[in-house]
Order: structure tokens, then C-alpha cells, then sequence
């Protein structure tokens, strides 16, 4: 096999690595002939002991607990940063100015304004960057995007946006890093709702102005001494910390192309779990998804014949984006290690022959301003502009 | 037979003509024993030749073309106003001193104002109102609202109503009243956002304030000389008229008691027709309902063990709202014509056993308050407050 | 009002009364111009006392316990048959001879030589005939006959067909005559499976031969005393009688046109209540239909692109079957009393225009047939020749 | 790292040798603390170039075009054999007698003949073995054996088992294989019933006796020359060839329990494509699930109160079967990669601990001995009993 090695570090050694750890391992499987295989070199978490349980389960390579380490080593390719958002920062402008591939879990950053100093930081080294916007690589999406652009439902004239899952109505699940503004920046809005507004950005563009409303359950949760999970509970304290972040967000947008939107974003929804889905309404069309049936997407077309109109309901497989790299088989079902295998492909794929890939850092910023516009909203309770993307 | 016999006056000759006389001819088989047999004594349309041809159709006994006739004869019991929404308030206001029972098609007026005229010459006569949100006898929606008033959802959180068609993207539908804000008083809002705002306000509450978005589509249609249907194309002239009420509405809410809300109401989701639906989130559990399956409800509890936790569907039959007035068998399908008879017969049954009935004029004169605070947010571009209820 | 009024006699007071007696309401309402108004002239039931109390609910002129008076008077048009089973052959043929239009529910007959005799009556006296397997009224039924038609499925290959309820599952109901083999004739196959059977012959022709099998879950019930409804209770007595017919019945076919079949039929499915469907798959696309959403019906077909196939959820309306006569928009819900009426027309309209209507007494028999070879099937263990329908 | 290693040789370097190189490559991450891990050792393929193809792509270490050399090498601890069933029988029985664990895709042989000496080998040589039905892995489907096993459905009454394809509908699809009887065995039977067969008896027990029905759409078939795929037309020659094994096949079966069940497996199915699916019905409950859908189950209990009584559709995730090996989240899509990696997991793990695992060659016995009675019951035209278990 001379097949080009490319060596990765990632950083955080918990369930994110779990996942980009299996997608590294099918990603050449999948692709023919592979265009490199990733390589598990170096693993870094700040507890040096789980970073080896960690290296040990996912088969890396190397541990360290010193990011700067991992990130200067020059046998390091790619710089894989699976940090909860608040250490994203300062770990990117490392890696790019150690010049590495950058590839970054969601939301890219805190603010829109960490987030700006991050693309700087990538554009001044000439780095090639990825944000983890898987939801772009779901067959389902990409041929939502095709339909989209080939005028299937003519122009867009409304989306409504939904990411919903339920674990905050429990009180007992404790205050993890995602509950608390210093480490997550936002709640549900960059864990959730920077997914949504991501795939609303790739099927019909820019956001011009938004306005929101939020809700925080419980103002406080039991404390929770170093739990990973979202749901980990096992070394909750006693006492109590304040919840600072939003647990559900509704807001409507205006699209730069003069699309309406409606969003709602919740970690308060009982029955849901990881229920993002879209509808996207146009003047010859419309298509509906929902990632908890991923693997199909309905389309009707305004040009059927009116005793023949409706929802179709077209299964992924073979015809489809990515169907010549999975299975020919339309339901042959895909999971997530399989969608992450797919961004890890194309990210690194695009990166080593100098071709473009997206969503990048400059996408990540974008997300990032939109989030921003929306809790601007929320506190003036006015219309508030999302920055220019001039930039 | 000694049952008791009302009579009834309609005016308005066309489709919500046919509709309510399909339930005025069910309503006394469904009940047993039957609470009185609505007679259709007088039907009146402006246009004498039509009024003719649809008494003949839906069986009435007599015609005529003047409203204020049918109003003051002594022997019509109920004013059934079927016309469109400008004539409503004169109609109802001479109903209400002639000391009728009104039945009112919604939206109750064209503004909460004239609603509240309305109101007034009601409380003044002392006669019983109701206002037509037919979907308050859905069995479904009286289930939800049953299982919200025991506790089964908790305390709400939020709700997502929304209530789509896709009529108005055909740019040769003609500009019938509808169109028109003279006649209509608004576009989507009155005609299709007044339904699912009833059903919000009936499950969960008043609402604190609102702010939305609009889009009119085509700024002109063809246009419709004395066009009946929503679709009729039979009377089109070549010229045009403008169109100036809205084909699309996006607003958020604040409810009264905290919850947040959201709401889509178009003539322009393709794919969609009488697409009114509800999805209500509470602290313990959650409700999703489509109109276009009526007879299935969606039911999540979070007091459900995890492993067992999910939406189940329910269908409405022998042990479920309005059970053993129809079908025993769930599934045994109910139609539109049923659920207005099941309005009719309540609304009737309760104005002659002075019995309390909802929705009546306050209802109406409340969802008018709410699409006003709509319409003004859309023209501010603010958080509009919805006048106090307390009148 | 000129046009022609039909007298109805109907034999029966109990809930396929109040069914029918909904539909002869609605029936000149929806058609327009109306082709003629049907009276409810004359109720019989063998209990007089509840011959009234169904007279004054459901809107009869007159009443009477004797069938065979109902059957001679010259005022009645239409012998109205809703009898259980065992009493249908006697007073259809007797109706025959009487010269009437017979409408009859269903299964025609307890066996196909009951069927024969009548259908040899009704022959002889040039009667007009119509056996009440309404599922050929639903519009997407109607629909899908039409897209065989026109070849979207291609040739036929297999049809899947159920029809699923539950209540038999509850030891406690009672034994009704649905349970009684003297009265009933069969247990689900007449009750259920003949519907299913109708829809199949309908779409996709003549049956050549079939095997089955079959369950009886309790072999033993409370009797019922004078037990009217399914799940009537009211009259259990504390002894018990036994169940000599079947609760379920799975079987195999061959269509005459080499399609396979399959059907399940039980009162034993938990969770189902009026659960018809059926799949129909053919060489050149697919159709899906359950009546449980009965305005939708799913449709596929191989002639499109490859990357664009799949079901589509087509929704009844305007531009479908009965589009015109019920409500132009898709969703508007129709529901049993509405598709009654539209079978009731269609019979009563076809005999006095003496235009051909469907499903008549020889489908009756047809169907009889093919019940009885599948009770012979379980008998003897063999795959049993539906006899011809030459005759 | 000190987890043990194994040693895989697999056999055949078609689309299953990716499907298990990928499932190979994930266990050891999923699994915590990893059993084993699995080393893609040698792959052979008697196409020597195609063999080293496929390792290149699949990342095995060696290759060979000799099975024979594969099952005798000392270093090689498990045989994988993916060849087309024909194949089968003559590597698992040298396998055995080499003292190999032996992973066998299904369906384990051409008859039961030839599974029962696979079996005597097996056994003769105290290996362990797997048949490679990995439907057993669903969530869904381990979730609905507990729920039986619990008492959830009560007493089985009946089963409806299908799985549906579409790809011989079109008259270019090659003869491949799988349309050869000499090299298959049979059709639609051992590629697609073989596996709803397994879920059957893995959910409700052994089957009594069969009877079926089948169908050859196409009598003659585009030769292809050395076609690996499905679909592959890449070889397609001018000349025909005979299909002589069927394309769809419809039987009914009565279980040993007296449950009544009925199947359809056909690729002669517009629209589906991996359509493979259940509904269990029982005295207390029922169950039904669609691979299409697979992290989806739904449930419905009779326990439950009369006006909440419905299908729940529970997701799969943490609270549920290999919620705590994949992924903690509901909805989080698990895809086929996945499910084999817990299949070969599973099967590994046991083996080396010395634990029993199912399905074993004498589950794929037992399905080779129905799948052999349905084809002779079609022959026979008879109920056909399935040979005893006992052995």
C-alpha cells in the first residue's frame, strides 16, 4: 500500500473522540481507492489517565496531556479538536500557526468575535480548516442542497428549523460544561441550534436579521465533579451551581434572499432526542427532513400533475450523494460513524489535493455571528442585524 | 316526535352554506336522545338566483336577499352569518338586538374593534354567541386539552402551531375576497391564523405578545368577478387587482403563563391544503396533533419508564371525546361535516339550556386582539403587547 | 323542489341504521343538482319498542316489526337491508319478488348457495341490486382502481390485504351473533375479510384459488342477551355459550391473472380497530393504502429517474374521485357517514337512470365464494378453486 | 495494549467483505474495555488481482486465491466466508476440521442437507460457530425479544414477516448468482427469507409446518460475466441465460406454539429496496418493526388504559440494548456497519470466553430446513412439515 499516511492528534479524549475515532477507521474502507489513511498518532486529554484509557479504547497511538505538545509535534498532520468550545480558541490559532489542517468540533468558538480571531489566524498561515457540521455530509442534505440548486422548488420562500431533545427536563442531570457560559458560551444555541442554522445557511444562504425569545428551566443543577457525559451522573455533588444558559431558543429570521424562518432549539422537548429536521418551503417545491429518519427525505413538486401532487418519499441509496462510497442499496442503513467518516474524507481529501471544502472556519464564524445576532435579540428585544460576511 | 325544533337562518349561499347544512341534517342522529332538530327555515344571499339554487341543494325552505329580513322574523331562532368577514359585524350587532342566537363563521370581525362592537350588542341583548373554530370539537383536541387540564404534559413550555395550504402559489388564482383586505380584513391571518390561535389560547392560555413577519406573494392576481370559491377561476377578467393582505405569516408569542410559542400560517407550502397542526411541550410530557390524520393524537410522558419512553398514537373512538355520540370503533372515520355538527349541536344545546358554550364572541373578539398585536408587531417591528382580556 | 324523492324502508334499528340513516341525510346535499332526495319513510325492527326509539333518533317516518309488511308496501322504493346476516336472504329475495331496489349490507350471505338464490331472485325480477362494501366509495380507492387502469402499476404481481381489529382479544365480550355461526355464518371472514376480498377482486380481478388457516382465540363467552352493539355489555348474562367461528384467518390466493395474495383478517391484532389496508405491487410501480389515513394514499412507480423514486403520499381533494361532490380541499376531512352517502347515491342514482352499478348482488356471491373456499381450504388442507363466476 | 489479538481470514472480496471489514475495524472502539481485536490478516479471493484489490481498499495484510491454504494457516484464528452460498459448505467443513471459529454469511447452505453436514462438522470438531443473521443485533429487535420473553405481548398469536426489494423488476438486471439455482440454492428464499425467517424463530420459536407460493418474473435473464454486485452491469454480454430460482415468494406458517404467520419475500417490489419488517401480534400486546426505520420500534399494550391505548414508538438508545456500546443518545444513527461490528463482537467474544452464542450453524440449519419445506410445499401443493430440531 503507498497509499499517503496522514497523522492526526486529537484533543479530548471523550465520546467525540469515540466517534471521530471510528470514522478515521472506516473513512478509507469506504472510499475507492482511498485517498489516505488517517492515521490514530496522538491522543490528548488534560487527564493523562483517561487520555490513556482513551488511546487504549480507540486505538491511538501516543497520549499526552499537553495540547501545545501535540500541536507543535511535527509528525502531526492534522489537529483534531474535540475540546468542549471554550478551549476551541486558543488550540486553532496554535494549530495554525503551527500549520496544520484544523479540524474543529461545533460551535467553532464562544463569539462570534473568538471566532473572527480563529479564521484570521488560519487565513494568515495559509491553513486549511473544518468545522463539524456533520449534517452536511447526510446524503439527505446534499441532495436537498441539489434539488435546491437545479430550481426543483423554485425560489425559497420560508424554512422552519428544528433541534430538539429532552435531557434538560430531567433536574437531577447535572451541571456539566454544557450548562455553564464560561466553558459552553450559549446553551442549546451552540450545541444545537449552530447545526440547524448551519444547514439553513447551505441550502439557502445568508441570515439578514433575527429575533429570538430563550427559557432556562432550572436556574440551578447539582453540581458535577468532572463528568464527561451529557447525561453523566456519576460524580454529581451534593450542592448545587446556577444554570447561565439558555436550555430553549425560538426565533424567526429574515434571509438575506428575503426568505422568512422559524427556529426552535430546545434541550426541552419530551420525546425528542436528537430531532433536528427542516422544512423548506418554495414557489415551485418543497422538502422536508428529519434526521431521525435520516436516511429519507420527502420532496413535492409544484409541477406534478394536480390528481398526482405530493410528498415523496425518496430513500438514500445508490443513485444518491455518496451512494457510490456506501451502499448501493437504498436503506442499507448509515449511522453516524459512517456520516463522520464522510467529513473526515472530504475535509482531509479536499485539504491534500488544494480543492475547496465547506463548512470551514469561515462558515463556523458565520454560524457564530447568527448566534450572536439571536442573544443580542433576546436581551433588546429588537430585530438585530447579522454582521456582514464580507469579511 | 315532540323534540323540540329550531329554526334556523343563514345567510351566505356558498361553500360554508353547504358545510353547516350538512351538519344541521347530522346533528340530531348523532345525539340521542336528540337535545332538538335544527329546521333550515331561511336561507338569504345578496344574490336571489343563487340563494335559490343553494336552498334547493342543501334543502331550506325559503329564501331571500335581504339579511335584515331574516334577522327580524320572528320565527328564525338562530343566525347562522356564513358571509364574508366585512359583513359580519353589522350582521351579528342587528342579530344580537333582534335577541337571536348568532353563530358566526371566524374570523369574528375584521378588527378587534368591530369585534368588541359585537361583543357588546351580545352582553347588551343577552344573546348567546359562538364563533366558528371548528377545531375545538376535533375529539382529538378535546383530548389534548383534557389531558393538559390533568397534568399529563405538566406545565406547558412551548407550542408549535402552524397551519400551511399552498393555494395561493398558483399566480392564476383570481384575487376572490380573500385576497382583499376591505373585505377580508387580512389575508392568512383571519382565514387560517385565527383557527390555530384558537386552538393555542383553548390548550394553554392567553397570550402575553407577539412579533412576526409577512410576505404577499404576487402583488397583484387576476381579477375574479363575483368568484365564490377559493379556487374558482370560472368568472376571471383579464385585468388585475392588487393584492394587499399577507399569503404568509411568522410570529413568535409569549404566552401569559411563560411558554413561548411559534406559529406558520401560509397559502403557500406546497404540498400542504388543510394543514393545521400543534405540537405543545410541557415539563412532563408532550402532545403533537395534524389535522390531516384527525382522528391520531401523539402522547409522550416523561413518566415513563426510559426504556419505554416514546410517542404513542392514539386513536380517537368509544372511550374518547364525543365516543358515544359517533363511533364506537376507533378509526371508523369522522369528516368535517361531523365535527360541525358536533359544533352546532353544542353550541345550540347550550344556548337553550343556558349552559356555558365556548368558543363564543369573547373567543372571537380575543383572536381578533392577538392578529391585531400580529399585523401592528409586522408594521413596528416590535414585541407588540395583546390587549387585556379583562373586558 | 321538483327533483324525484325515493322512500326508503329499512330493516334494523340498530348502528348500521344510524349509518345509513346519516348517509340519506347527506346524500342530495353533496350531489348537485341533487338526483333525487331519498325519504326515511319506514323503520323495522323485529323489537318494536326499539323500531321507535331508532324511528325518532335517526328521523324515520314510521315503523313497524314486520319485514315482510315493510317489503310489500307499494310506497317503498328501496328495501334497505341491515339485519345480521343469517335474516338477509330471506327478505332480500322477498324484496326481490316485491319488485324493490335492494341495498344490502354486508357479507351478501351465510355461504355462496344462500347468495346464489338471491342473486337468482333478484334476476328473475329484473331488480336492481347493491351490496354494501362501501370501501369502493373512499376517493383513493376509487383512485388507485384508476391508476391500474391507466397501467401505472403495470401487470399486477402480488396484493397484500388486511383487515386488523381487536376487540375479540377481551374475554369478556360477550357472545353476540358475530361470535355464532348459525347467525353470522363466519366469524372475520364475513364480518371483515369479505371487505378486503371486495377491494381486491375490485382492483386486480377474479380469484383462482386459495389456503388458509384460522384461529378461534376463546372458545367460550358470556352470552348476550339481545346484545346490539360489538362491545355491548349491557345485557351479559353470567353462563356462557360457545364460539363456533373464527377470530382469525390468514390465507394465500392466486388471481386468475397469476397475482399472489395475501390476506390476514382478525378481531386479535391489539392496537388495530378498523384496520383495513392493502399494498398492491406491479411491474411497473406500487400502491399503499390504509384506511386508518384514509384520505392518503402512496403511490410509486418505476418510470421515474432512478434518484427521484419513492412513495408519494398522494391526498385526496379536488382533483380526485368524488373531488367535485365532496370538498375541493385536500384534508378536508371525509369521513364514514360521508362516504356512505356517496354509495347510497351512487346505487339509488345508477337504478333509476338504469345505468350499471357495482358491487352488486354478483359480487356478492363472488365474494361468498371465495369465503367459503377458504373455510373448505382450512377443512381439507388443500388449495381450493374459487368456483367460476361464469354464472 | 495488551488486548488479545485474532486473527481473521476471509473469503470473498465482494461488497460483504466490506460491509465485515468495516465492522471488523469498529468493535474493538464500540466495545469498552475491548475483548479483543480483530487483525484483518488474510483475504482470499480466487481472483487473485480482485483479492488484492479488495485489501488494498479493505486494509488487509496478505492475500490468496487459495481457500484451502487460508483455512490450514496456523496464524489464522477466525474464517469469514462471504463467497456466494454454494461455496459455503466445503470451507466450513474444512474450517472445522481446522479447528477454526467459522463466521459464515447466510444462508449457511444450499439445502439442509448440506447445513446438516456443516453442522456434524462443527460439532465433530468442538468449534464454535455464527451464521451471519444480523438482524439478531438490531436494538430493536434484541428490545422486542425481551419484551416477549417479559410477557409484554402476551401469548403469540401471530407474526407477519417481509422483506421486500424491487431490483429484478427491471429485465437488464444480469443474472448474477443470486438468480442461479446451482450457485444459490435458492432465490428470494436464501438472500432475503433466510434472514425474516431467523427473526421469526428468534422471536416466537420453531416453525410446525409451511405452505407457499412463488413467482419468476423474467424466464431468462443478460448473462454476466463474473458480475459481483447486485446491480453490476458493468460485465453484461448479449446473451441470455434461465433464471430457475423464484424472484418472490409468499407462505404461510403455523408455528409449534400455534402462532399463525405469513410471509412475503420479493424482490419484485416497487419502492422498497432493504424492506425487511415485522408485526407480532400476542393476547397482550403487539409489535411492530421496519428496517427502513430501524432505530424505531413500535409497541402497544393492552394493559394500558382503554383512552391510552396506541402504538408507542420507542427510539433506540442508552436505556436500550448496545445503548451503552454505541451511542447514549436516541436517534443517534446506528447503520449497518455498526450492527455487523456488535454481530462479529459478539460471535468473537463468546467463542473465545467460552459462552454460547446464537445464531449458530444450527440456527442456520433450522432455516435451511423451512426454507427447503416452503419449496416443497410449492411443489407439492401441500402443508409441508419442518423437520425436527432435535438433532
Amino acid at each position: 500500500m503507498n497509499t499517503r499516511q496522514v497523522n492526526i492528534g486529537i484533543i479530548g479524549g471523550g465520546s467525540m473522540c469515540k466517534l471521530h475515532s471510528a470514522a478515521y477507521a472506516l473513512a478509507p474502507l469506504y472510499f475507492s481507492p482511498a485517498h489516505f489513511i488517517p492515521v490514530r498518532k496522538l491522543l490528548c486529554d488534560i487527564d493523562l489517565d483517561f487520555a490513556r484509557h482513551s488511546a487504549d479504547r480507540y486505538q491511538w497511538q501516543e497520549v499526552t496531556s499537553d495540547w501545545r505538545e501535540l500541536v507543535l509535534r511535527d509528525d502531526i498532520d492534522v489537529v483534531d479538536i474535540c475540546t468542549p468550545n471554550a478551549f476551541h480558541k486558543d488550540i486553532a490559532i496554535a494549530a495554525a500557526e503551527a500549520g496544520k489542517m484544523i479540524y474543529c468540533e461545533k460551535p467553532l468558538a464562544l463569539t462570534a468575535a473568538d471566532a473572527a480571531e480563529m479564521l484570521a489566524a488560519a487565513r494568515r498561515n495559509g491553513v486549511r480548516t473544518a468545522v463539524a457540521f456533520n449534517k452536511r455530509r447526510f446524503p439527505a442534505v446534499v441532495y436537498a442542497r441539489k434539488l435546491v440548486d437545479e430550481g426543483f422548488i423554485g425560489r425559497p420562500l420560508a424554512f422552519r428549523g428544528v433541534f430538539q431533545s429532552s435531557f434538560a427536563l430531567d433536574p437531577n442531570v447535572p451541571a456539566s460544561w454544557r450548562f455553564q457560559k464560561k466553558i459552553a458560551g450559549t446553551g442549546v444555541m451552540g450545541d444545537l441550534g449552530s447545526h440547524i442554522i448551519d444547514v439553513c445557511r447551505y441550502l439557502i444562504g445568508e441570515f439578514d436579521e433575527v429575533i429570538g425569545s430563550s427559557e432556562i428551566l432550572f436556574a440551578e443543577r447539582p453540581r458535577a465533579e468532572g463528568a464527561r457525559g451529557i447525561f453523566a451522573e456519576q460524580n454529581v455533588r451534593s450542592d448545587s451551581v446556577p444554570v447561565d444558559v439558555e436550555d430553549g431558543c425560538w426565533f424567526l429570521a429574515r434571509m438575506s434572499n428575503g426568505a422568512k424562518a422559524t427556529f426552535e432549539v430546545t434541550r426541552l422537548s419530551s420525546g425528542k432526542h436528537d430531532g433536528l429536521g427542516f422544512e423548506l418551503w418554495g414557489t415551485e417545491g418543497s422538502i422536508r427532513w428529519d434526521q431521525q429518519r435520516a436516511m429519507e427525505i420527502a420532496i413535492c413538486s409544484e409541477a406534478d400533475a394536480a390528481d398526482r401532487r405530493g410528498f415523496k418519499t425518496v430513500e438514500m441509496g445508490g443513485p444518491h450523494p455518496y451512494g457510490n462510497v456506501l451502499w448501493e442499496v437504498p436503506g442499507f442503513g448509515i449511522g453516524i460513524s459512517d456520516i463522520k467518516s464522510l467529513e473526515i474524507h472530504d475535509f482531509i481529501h479536499a485539504a491534500l489535493e488544494g480543492i475547496p471544502y465547506q463548512p470551514d472556519f469561515h462558515d463556523g464564524l458565520q454560524v457564530c455571528r447568527i448566534c450572536d445576532a439571536v442573544m443580542e435579540s433576546i436581551e433588546t428585544r429588537r430585530w438585530t442585524k447579522v454582521s456582514s460576511s464580507a469579511e
